[in-house]
């Protein structure tokens, strides 16, 4: 289907990412460049965040630029600690990681192929070979590494060995059941995307439908977060939440919970892509 | 303001409340005691939890009828046990209990004072007197009974002996910030009502907003409980959430979680007061 | 992919659906049949509609029965007027109609495919060739039949002659942007679904993103209906709204608003493919 | 209960607000006029509205500044067509007008006496007397201005005199259930803030609670909006929802309804009363 594709109508700007300790006049100076290179901002976040007093700035400008100098003078300005840089005017590299569960990753593919995205899907690996099939159907690699008789290091090994072929900027695990090493987790800071199946920090850990049923709440969610070497514990993008009443067993919470788990992470991954999201310690700061 | 309320519109009809080990038939046999006694069933909610083979049964109904007659006749067709009763055709006793934040009682007296909840708050109970100004406002009784300078159990001693001499059937816990001793509890047992600052069982214990700000949510809640021994685990009777974002320390996460927990408490006060809760063990089954 | 697809989860036991005048003692007789032909009732929902007088149950039971018997006992217990089925015992028989949106009938297409509704999809029929691509990807055949240089007349026999052949039980329109006549509703009257862009009564006809844009509302929303001669007002099945705001111009407002048309359609056929759907005049009465 | 209230802790920085015709720079220039008086932003946004061009921006930021001096320069770079202004550092005076419905100005009075809005009440005016006692509980003043035995120019003329004297800023339609005249509409221009009791554009008109009953909507809400001469059609500040079902009669639409009013229009005020809503055409602009 990827003849289908347009080029991606959703970023059409450049995108100026810029953080760093807060000083005044930032805003000021940062928009001084780009006017001085003839630029036009057409949307502009800031935020300064309390307790770090660290500044975050997103600016979409258009007008033909040098990069190299608009950096260069940006940076320039800046405070020790600060970092300023251009999103890339591609779309992101992604691979998605999927075990047995299809409601994610056929949701994902749908956009993929209709240009929903920001992304190109280079390939989807399942320690399952459950969902090939479906992957095959949109013309997306499917690559089937089972995990079984292997020790996690030499499953993750095999994992590694593909993506260093694939050169993907963004993992999206797409309910994949499998823990990560630590290892692996700091071989892709920051770059790992999770949706986890609860409104986290509520019921952490292994079958969270069984543990909500059993607790008897009454609102169940979704959280897509940055995965980090602390289970569950990464920096949150998006969470949601829908009513359950008693009637619903531990099943008909997990099915509930698909639904929001599908739109919470397209939502996760637009803003990712967008490069809408800001890391600042165990927080996001999210300019939409 | 007690002159201006009308006797209750909520609960016109008789309630009959029944709950017991499932067996084959039981609605037909409960309809047919309504039925022998010329009772027309104007609502009726039943429902059996698979894992516990309880079925529980609400019906409202009009018709003139002998109170003792219908519960004997219902009671002798219950399995080994079974409970049976009619609700009380009058407005619940209630006594409130209050520290320093006023948004939660401030609902709940207006809605006494308009009549739109089917109980009558017998008196307000601040272990703070920041209090006792807005609830004389509205014509109910306060009393500050302060903690300080008294252990636990001196204190507890002296409101149960109000308790004793006010003698409701259900506690409101309206931001009361005090942990209540086990012995408090057993007390009041499945008769005490709390809100709790946050979706539980994400953020047990103390300052929630504090912790939700420094996991870096990005969707608070509040949900209303009955209190028993465990600390913040009992049986959940409302939750809800609103979302929030990197702009909310938290003080405003505190500051928006506030108008989510009058909600969910007038919500679940409404629910308790019209005889719509039933207990089972850590879970509630409600008919609404 | 229909190899994949093993028997319907959904609804495993029998479905009892009534409908009549209400009288006294409905519940109590016709729970009373079905003690007789020894079968369990799993679930039970009654419901009398006050301004009507009207009662209906949807009655789940599990038990070896002769459908017929049933069906004879029960209707021999109602008023005049009143009617009562068994749901048929299989998956319904459903047609699509499409233009050139891809989101509800994909959304539809993963969850056939993975027999999360109870539901074969006999066809998709576009008046568009938009879609053929997606909906072959799936298995299921694709009908392309084109508007362009026929009257709306010789379109819609076209159609027709295709559902003649097909025989559906549903008809879903999922993003079908033609007007259908009122001939076309009569012959398949109650039975058509359709997903609207707006929360109706808000914004009916034409444009209903543009409308909501120059109105500046503040939440967007979806409706799935049953269509009826008059456009946009029939039997409303479920709404569900999401925020938009001053940085949503009319295209942004369309795409929010994609994500809550699938998701509003999906829930609508989940509950009309079980039977949970009474229709009374221009309302729904829902067994959820 | 006046003497309990701080000052407001709301908005503790000067707000600067500015609109005019888009041109490149302007933030970068409107910045460096508070700069150079040493001033520190502490917040701040801006807007492009597509279809206009406009440009809005509302800065807040701390530092002693001659407020007349910042104006002039901050005028001085404004496209004709443009203004700027500096928001008073003091609560809104504001008085509400009611009819007999008490949830949305008990709501306020309770806000208003534990100063959680940047606003003084200075008076309710009720066309009936029924919330008198409720108002006079607050120590604010209550008039009673009875429309009976008046024209619709006698009774308004009645309270614009009082108006007159009391000299607010804003008005607030809490439930006041009689239609304004354009005259009177024309007088408070942009200055009177309604709730109203419906989802709009869904329902104008009288009785919206009815009509959503009989259009059978699975979804009521409410609108809190500035007041135009075009009844129910002016500028929406905040729209919410929630779920409603076939159990709802009109009656209880209704009481669903008068929650989330409540809610609707606390959060309308906030944003109002501190400055974060700006007017284009018939849509608003928040910056929140």
């Amino acid at each position: 289907m990827s003849s289908d594709r347009p080029s991606s109508p959703t970023v059409v700007n450049q995108v100026l990412l810029v953080e760093c300790p807060d000083r005044r006049g930032l805003v000021h100076d940062i928009t001084g460049v780009l006017l001085r290179h003839n630029c036009n901002v057409t949307s502009n976040h800031e935020f300064v965040e309390a307790d770090t007093n660290r500044f975050f700035m997103r600016t979409e400008f258009s007008g033909e630029v040098e990069p190299s100098s608009v950096l260069a003078e940006t940076r320039h300005l800046l405070p020790a600690g600060g970092s300023a840089q251009l999103a890339p005017q591609r779309r992101r590299r992604v691979v998605v990681l999927v075990s047995r569960e299809h409601h994610c990753v056929a949701d994902l593919l749908v956009r993929h192929a209709f240009n929903e995205i920001n992304a190109d899907v280079l390939a989807v690996i399942g320690n399952h070979d459950a969902l090939g099939s479906l992957v095959g159907k949109f013309g997306v690699p499917f690559h089937h590494l089972s995990h079984e008789g292997k020790t996690r290091e030499e499953h993750e090994a095999a994992v590694v060995k593909l993506l260093d072929a694939l050169q993907p900027e963004w993992l999206v695990l797409a309910k994949y059941m499998r823990v990560l090493s630590s290892g692996f987790v700091a071989r892709y800071a920051r770059r790992v995307i999770n949706i986890h199946h609860s409104f986290l920090p509520a019921f952490v850990g292994a079958k969270p439908y069984q543990q909500a049923f059993r607790r008897g709440v009454k609102v169940i969610g979704a959280t897509a977060h940055f995965v980090t070497e602390q289970l569950d514990e990464g920096p949150i993008i998006v969470q949601q939440v829908i009513p359950v009443d008693h009637t619903h067993g531990a099943a008909e919470m997990a099915q509930a919970g698909r639904d929001v788990e599908q739109v919470v992470l397209a939502r996760a991954l637009r803003l990712v892509f967008e490069d809408r999201v800001f890391l600042s310690g165990n927080r996001t700061i999210i300019f939409d």
